[in-house]
């Protein structure tokens, strides 16, 4: 394996270090070795028996490193940026996780001044540990349909949390099922029998002291899942429990104590940006969540040999490393450049968002984000914002669904060791699929992204629109449209990109036709909606990744051989979509079919044999620590097979059992040394 | 819940005995109903803890099923299908899963009448337990590249096997890691020095008595996996292990003890047979595997309701089942098509097989089945079992990966409630998994459909074809070629299939002439072949749903109504392929661009809705026992939140353990009753 590797590294002459300080910043890549070094030479991080435990083991040991981590901020003084580096370092969800985010983050976002001191203090102190309480039994995407109820009680100054049915019972809420002793709990405002909507309320849950359900609460772990074990997602039955006053949170919303009235929120934007930043946070993620299964697989597929090349010149010895077969490269390549892709989306939204922040504050009154995805009701804010969040919708669908496919073809790309756990592709794949849920079910966002753009496509119409990139490319191809296109997708970058732009444009005025000359129904487009929300979205991509490679800053940072093969990832990912994606370029007149085949025949097969002496520079260039990916056939130094030899014979504690084996002797065990495999450590 | 499934329900009419009963024939129904009885009566078959014990514990609970399920074999006296079929409502998999299959099969097989008395009959008493030892840590897909030697010892008339490398080291090899006491080794034969490939040799690995590991033998579990956890996979190196001449299975080679010499196989037609069996079951199944996430799926769509229609009409109350939303419809119902388009495909390619067994006899000598694909060599044998063959490779892939990825799609389906264990999709998904690796992974066999379609390509162009439907087709598309096709894939069944032929014969002259022609590398193809075998095994589902639809024992065996539901299957299934895959039709001319656009936006769009109100009677006619499904999502009587709550709050040890949450405490747990959970059973 080794000698494969160090084989491999010498075929690429691109500069890891300068790739990996684009990629990460060298100030964070120092850090990234600080903290490993703290977590390494701690035993509690051990991941050698993290798949051997059950349920209830697994969760010990994820608390018992929840705590240490926290003790470890303190000790080292670290930043929340630290802690979150290192809790990546260690990867895996703990039973603070969203104590640490959504709890904290909804107290300081939504709290007054006295409600920090009273609920966010604490909890910043870890004396009181919360969780954030939105979804139910039965509802999720449908947030204005909850059944918890917050009744408003004139006579002595509370509120009532109710959950008036089974249904309404919180559910999947992270980190309650054992650990908090605080929620933050969405429930409907009810004021003298009046329903007000969902409103967010601080609610103790357990006892400081003992730990122990409070009275009127039921509370617990909602059960195993497909991953994410080492989280606690719980539940919470609400039987007519009184909070004060002062535990509904009141920056944006209140309810006056004095008279009961209810006073609206006066400027909700906040929330409608920071929904905007956590989706960015998911694009930008994406591409490193797909690089760790890139990384492994394509590091294995360089030590994997299997076969001989069939046209090999006669008396060639040694069998191919699968990496060479084109089969493997289309599987793995293309998702390589997808890294790098949605990486560099990623920043250039979280740019854009923070080049914004501005004019988001300033924006009037964007409608509620939460509402349901619907019909197209109009924003009256700002139109840059609502081109931002719709475009964050769009991406954080987009992205997420490619790394978590992504990684399922990586890890099926090791053939059988991939199914190993110890291939360190499986679990992680399995705790990151939720992404595609929470934060807006993938689907569920595409409808969004298609009523923002039928929006566009209206104002442009009409001649009144916003001057954005969206209502750009609408001009262009309605300038256009009866010309043609004509897009040298082969041999211009820029018509590249246009192609993608044509293609969304094409898309947009079609389903607009659908819905407003022809009046369909929402319902009837959906699948419309869907196929335009990915197409818009692969586009922006395609787009900032072009962009990014235009960019000063990055082409004064990398070297020209680095930005050449960048510049060939980039052709890579673009047409290796368009060519996944042909018919709606043919469909729209994008491109002819001519150009497809040639894109599918030549083009990429070309970009995957020129970018393969580089592939593992640039998966290295990701710089995974080892002990991060904690995986045998991802070593950096492909030690790949003795690797999994040690561990399945030295480190599996089922080898301490001595069964019997015969069907007719209702014995099981004869001898049961596991427990030596435990002590070992 | 329960109402909900009453009342879509009510919405159909066709019959769901007389489907269930074309889908599994009536024996096999009560069989199941008779079986079940049994199963549930037993403590050791209780699933309501499958999803908390660590690795030791899963698979000693394994273990105890397997030793019950055997005993109740034995009690019962059940058939093998019988057992089987038990195993299957268990719906895990077991430590004696490789004895009862490939090792029992193995020992008939390739055994001669002396190695059966010998071997098989003390294995079919459960009086030795085997299991079959072929894949390597080096080597898999390349079988030829196995590196165990069996060296033949004219002085004692021994084979010594033996592991040079660490690479040859056995593994994967299921009931091996803990509870074999025998294999089947593959192992290359070397006498006098000189290799002769791959040979079969029955080998003792453990004690009979102690169940420890003979001298010279090193053999274990090889760790946690993704799923089938509940399996010892294992892992085995020979330190220069003796074993008797009679040890190596000698049907077909052999080795003569006196002289030394190797003896020929005479006639591995059988083997080449078997191979084709075996992935024409996978197919088969490939249905089935479906079928259970579908309906799971199917069920829980029609229970959940989220939001309202946005075009309702005003003061309509309540929110829609998220199976009336035409984005959920077409992710599950096109799935549910699939799952009878594999299943009537299965059945027909296990009828072909049987029928042809007599020819199979015959054949002469077909080459060598387990060769790695590669490029063409051609086959001496019976051309009819080329067919067969090939088709078997690429419906195997087709169908596996159909059912693995449309599990997933079901399962997200389901939104958040999909991720939980209890949802009954993940663990079954994670355990099928594999089935896209093993027998030959699923992108290594599309090389040798690829082959034989070039091979049949050219003999067609010779002139020397044999008349089979692959020569046919390809007849059809050259003589038609010049003139165009003009299919009416919307109004004309015949001709919808006559598209998918066209395809098929497009892309495999294109494949030719890069190949032949332009003399490209045969690696430089792959992704070509790949193509070429998805729409080849495409074309076949689709021809052999058409053909179950026109056969005489089906329409007798159902009604007309229901006959139509499955007529719209069947269109749905093809044209929703096609529309997915349009590109190739585009270019291969098989269809319009106009064609295409209106089977995406009109004919798909309107079949789901016809589809839709039989949904449920559909899924109910696949027959899944409630306690096979083991899902609180996919219940028969729709009590989904009942059961999800019961589950999580009743019998969810983790409930059991009180913490203590802050961080500044090193003492974890306050209280521990999680064993009360399990005692509860
Ligand atoms: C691991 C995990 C952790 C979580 N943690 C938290 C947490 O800490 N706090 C919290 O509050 N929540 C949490 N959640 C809940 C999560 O936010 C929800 O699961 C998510 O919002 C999706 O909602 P749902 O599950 O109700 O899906 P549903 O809305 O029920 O969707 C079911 C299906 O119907 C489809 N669908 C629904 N409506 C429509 C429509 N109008 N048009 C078309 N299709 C539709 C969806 O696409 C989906 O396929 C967590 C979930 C998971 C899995
Ligand atoms: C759960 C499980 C149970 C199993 N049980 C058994 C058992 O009981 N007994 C047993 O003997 N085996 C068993 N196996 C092993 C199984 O048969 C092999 O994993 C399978 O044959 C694939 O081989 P491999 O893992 O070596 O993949 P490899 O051949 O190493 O393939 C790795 C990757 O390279 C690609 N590749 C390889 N060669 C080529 C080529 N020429 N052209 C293009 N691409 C190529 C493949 O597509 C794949 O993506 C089991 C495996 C699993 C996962």
């Amino acid at each position: 394996g080794s000698e494969l590797l160090s084989a491999e590294r010498a075929k690429s002459n691109i500069s890891v270090e300068k790739l990996s300080n684009l990629l990460h910043t060298k100030e964070i890549l120092e850090r990234q070795d600080r903290l490993l070094k703290i977590l390494q030479a701690d035993k509690v991080f051990d991941k050698s028996q993290n798949y051997f435990d059950g349920r209830v083991d697994k969760f010990k040991t994820a608390l018992a490193r929840a705590k240490r981590l926290r003790q470890l901020q303190i000790k080292h003084n670290w930043s929340h940026d630290e802690y979150v580096a290192a809790n990546d370092l260690v990867s895996e969800p703990g039973p603070y996780g969203l104590h640490a985010s959504m709890y904290l983050t909804t107290l300081r976002d939504q709290g007054t001044p006295e409600q920090h001191k009273l609920f966010l203090e604490p909890a910043e102190n870890y004396k009181a540990i919360g969780c954030y309480a939105q979804t139910e039994l039965g509802h999720g995407s449908n947030v204005r349909g909850l059944e918890t109820t917050a009744t408003w009680n004139p006579e002595d100054k509370t509120f009532v949390l109710h959950s008036p049915h089974l249904t309404a019972s919180k559910w999947w809420i992270g980190s309650m099922g054992r650990t908090a002793n605080h929620a933050v709990v969405m429930a409907q405002l009810i004021i003298n029998g009046r329903p007000y909507g969902p409103h967010p309320f601080v609610c103790q849950i357990r006892d400081m002291k003992t730990h122990l359900p409070l009275d009127g609460i039921h509370v617990g772990d909602i059960g195993p899942k497909f991953g994410y074990n080492t989280m606690d997602n719980g539940f919470l039955l609400l039987n007519k429990v009184k909070i004060p006053h002062v535990n509904m949170l009141a920056r944006f919303s209140s309810v006056d104590p004095a008279t009961g009235k209810y006073l609206k929120p006066s400027s909700p934007s906040l929330i409608y940006g920071t929904l905007t930043w956590v989706r960015s946070t998911i694009v930008l993620q994406s591409g490193g969540v797909l690089a760790r299964g890139v990384t492994i697989a394509t590091r294995y597929a360089a030590v994997r040999r299997q076969f001989q090349d069939r046209d090999a010149p006669a008396g060639s010895k040694g069998e191919d490393q699968v990496l060479n077969y084109t089969m493997v490269q289309y599987r793995l390549l293309p998702l390589l450049a997808a890294t790098f892709a949605l990486h560099f989306t990623g920043k250039a939204m979280m740019a854009l968002y923070q080049d914004n922040q501005k004019m988001i504050m300033a924006a009037a009154n964007p409608a509620d984000s939460k509402r349901g995805a619907g019909p197209e009701q109009t924003h009256s804010g700002s139109d840059l914002l609502a081109d931002l969040h719709a475009t964050s919708c769009g991406l954080k669908a987009l992205g997420s669904t490619t790394a978590a496919e992504g990684l399922e073809v990586c890890r099926r790309a090791c053939g059988g060791h991939g199914y190993s756990s110890f291939g360190g592709i499986g679990a992680w794949y399995a705790d990151y699929l939720p992404t595609t849920t929470w934060e807006g079910d993938n689907y569920m966002l595409t409808q969004q992204v298609a009523r923002y753009l039928l929006k566009s496509a209206r104002s442009v119409l009409k001649g009144n629109a916003p001057d954005n990139d969206t209502t750009r490319i609408f001009n262009t191809f309605l300038q256009k449209q009866d010309m043609g296109a004509a897009h040298d997708v082969l041999g211009s970058d820029t018509d590249l990109v246009a192609a993608f732009a044509w293609r969304t444009s094409f898309l947009t005025f079609e389903a607009l036709k659908h819905r407003d000359v022809e009046k369909n129904s929402w319902n009837s487009l959906l699948v419309d909606f869907w196929r335009l929300s990915t197409a818009h979205s692969q586009y922006l991509v395609v787009k900032n990744f072009h962009d990014a490679l235009q960019s000063e800053s990055l082409r004064s940072e990398v070297d020209p051989e680095t930005l050449d093969v960048l510049h060939k990832l980039f052709r890579l990912h673009a047409l290796n979509t368009l060519e996944k994606e042909a018919s709606e370029f043919y469909s729209s007149a994008a491109v002819t079919v001519r150009q497809i085949q040639l894109a599918r025949t030549k083009a990429v097969m070309k970009l995957l044999e020129e970018v393969r002496p580089h592939a593992l520079r640039l998966v290295d260039a990701w710089s995974f620590p080892d002990w991060q990916l904690d995986s045998s056939l991802g070593r950096k130094d492909g030690k790949v097979y003795e690797d999994l030899f040690h561990r399945a014979s030295e480190l599996n504690p089922l080898n301490g059992l001595t069964i019997d084996p015969y069907p007719d002797n209702d014995v099981l065990v004869k001898n049961d040394e596991t427990a030596k495999f435990k002590s070992k450590l």
